[in-house]
């Protein structure tokens, strides 16, 4: 008998929940444990998991995948080892499970601590890329949540295979089999009906574009952190050291422009432009950037600066263009970043302190920048090891999402008989 | 030219979110200032409030209000006064936006931080007091967010009337007057458009019954804080001090009953059974306390002990009834709770201090007690001051949500010119 997909989807979840019952309760050495024995079983299956990449290829190629597509789908005996050292590495990681965040007593003796403890269940929905299967699997299994993945049917054979291997590493080292689970389905509907599974799943994160995360936060029933677009801006003050600057700005366009810590938009200081522009301009077109400029620019700068829209301001282009901009001073370069950006990532250059500080209080994203790249704005330069992702919303976790971010807390009350007048 | 709902909605919005920019910059004096002239304006409108409070009654009692709804909703001078001393209470609470949570040093000499800012904008939805309009309001104040307030209909012109009078307050003391917002509506369709407001809310908190927490949830685009039923139970342990049981058993179920809180279940140790049921049985009877029970619990306690159903366990009575289960021990106490409980507050009653321990970490509550009431759970009993609610959900805030739960935090990194390789 076939389950329907509704079916389907209330046993993986019914299966989840008592897996995390149990991971809940996990030591760290077992949780280790299952970590080395998955990193082992993804080795051992790497014929399998290359066969099943193999297929997936050629049927996205059948079906006119872009060869960018593919490309992001693709696995070869070096990335599967990458995807096994990457699972170990999570070993080495600190485990925040049962840390006490904060312990006081009453006034009545009573006992209060407040301490970490898994989420519960998690559901990861993401596109392409099969490596977040084990990466997503790695970080919430160490932090003893189940989770429950729903990835991209471009790669849905490789990441069955790679399912597979972990749920086999898992079972080795004596953990439940369906601490990790795949949805073994390509339909639309099931990341619909996966959002809504409210009675199992504690977390969504959608990891993809703006579609996807339009998609699940319109039909979730479940809290989701969203990891959205980052339209982030660099602001060459005028008191800035245009060196730093340059180097700074050109850091943060173009040393991997696909990524969402990368800028998209350059403010400079009125007083600065003319002496910063013309070199900066320069490196940057060197370095293939189209750039796109107010009119103030482009009179500097001349005619091959793009005339920059009002589109512009607002667009996260992922490439290597940027958007430049002259302001005022302070206060407009607030202004522009609160009104078109996407409180991301953001920088101040500056040698002022007092105009450095009102740029850190006042603008409002995830992670502000005074003298340095907000290429920073990343769970492994933070120094929290590995991260799942970089949200973009202000609740529970804001920023690089690590283990830490992967828990939530109980309170543990002890007394002697106390009762409440 | 009248709005129409939606853009009477999104004006709310954008007023609230332009207000919000200056909250979070406001000092903790300013904000203290703001509250203390509420305070002084609801006491000086405290005719008008009324005399809106009896058009609310007029009108309710008109449309067949229940008596019990009709309570809640009514004002005299003295629950004014007592209004306008819990926003005065709020000043003396620590002001949590600023904190700086960590900091630390990167090998590259990154220095970062991690600091407490407000949220941005929340929306509360909520029934019936008009006091839950002056207490949010104060609250969200204090952490700089700004708030949009939808309270039930049957208290529209008192919340109204309340409202203006803190709009006054904000005003005197030179904070926004959209900082607190009221939507003059009774409409249904301005909940549904308000949580779908993702543009300006951050954060929406229902406050009220399971009906309204669905339609929240169900429509939301925005993350919601759910405080969701109290099905609470109190296991008495073989090992239990028995007279520490009764007392945590009476406090727990006829202390307050209505609350969230309060004991719905009470598990039992078969082994002490015989001797604990009888005489803390009569005194739950005493005490008015309907007693509904499993097949021994009746042969002990007799006939007058109502047969308990499969819904009995999973029901949150809010009054004078407690379901009673005998269990063969803590395995199946901890599994009672976790298939029927809803993860807020359980305590275990014993002096067995490895099977306390084993609870405290198998039970996946908000709030764990060891020999203490679940009636603690609470955040003036934590030690918080106040609190919006107990969140039931497990992501952001867990169990009594005071003023640092209405924060979330930004990165603030310092630099001397750092890029990434």
């Amino acid at each position: 008998m076939t389950l329907s997909l509704s079916e389907l989807l209330e046993q993986i979840g019914q299966q989840a929940a008592s897996s995390s019952r149990i991971l809940a309760q996990a030591t760290t050495a077992e949780k280790n444990a299952a970590l080395l024995a998955i990193a082992c079983r993804i080795e051992q299956s790497a014929q399998t998991i290359l066969a099943a990449n193999e297929a997936d290829l050629g049927a996205g190629s059948k079906s006119g995948l872009s060869s960018a597509m593919l490309d992001r789908a693709r696995l070869d005996a070096k990335r599967i080892q990458k995807i096994a050292d990457s699972v170990r590495e999570v070993v080495q990681l600190t485990d925040p499970v049962g840390e006490v965040l904060k312990q006081w007593s009453r006034p009545n003796r009573l006992k209060i601590s407040k301490r970490r403890v898994p989420i519960g269940v998690i559901g990861i929905i993401y596109e392409s890329r099969p490596n977040v299967t084990s990466d997503a699997a790695a970080l919430c299994l160490k932090t003893g949540n189940a989770v429950i993945l729903r990835g991209g049917s471009e790669a849905i054979r490789s990441n069955m295979a790679l399912a597979e291997a972990i749920s086999m590493g898992c079972s080795d080292a004596g953990l439940p089999e369906h601490s990790v689970q795949l949805v073994p389905s390509t339909e639309r509907a099931a990341v619909t009906l996966m959002v809504q599974l409210d009675r199992y799943i504690h977390l969504i994160i959608p990891r993809g574009g703006r579609s996807l995360i339009e998609t699940v936060t319109s039909a979730a029933r479940i809290p989701v952190i969203k990891h959205f677009d980052g339209i982030c801006a660099a602001y060459v003050d005028r008191a800035a050291n245009l060196r730093m600057a340059e180097q700074i700005v050109l850091n943060a366009k173009c040393q991997r422009p696909s990524v969402c810590n990368a800028i998209e938009t350059m403010l400079v200081h009125e007083a600065v432009a003319q002496k910063f522009l013309p070199d900066c301009a320069d490196k940057l077109w060197e370095r293939g950037v189209e750039l796109r400029g107010d009119p103030l620019t482009r009179q500097i700068l001349g005619p091959r600066v793009v005339p920059a829209t009002e589109e512009d301001w607002k667009t996260e282009y992922l490439d290597l263009i940027l958007a430049i901009k002259t302001v005022g001073g302070l206060e407009e370069a607030v202004k522009h970043i609160e009104t078109y950006g996407s409180h991301h990532s953001d920088a101040i250059i500056t040698d002022d302190c007092a105009v450095a500080q009102k740029f850190l209080n006042q603008v409002d994203s995830a992670a502000v920048f005074w003298n340095a790249s907000t290429r920073f704005n990343d769970g492994g330069e933070f120094g929290f090891g590995a991260e799942i992702g970089i949200s973009t919303d202000r609740l529970h976790a804001r920023g690089p999402m690590g283990l830490e971010e992967l828990t939530s807390y109980k309170f543990v009350v002890e007394g002697t008989g106390q009762v409440r007048d």
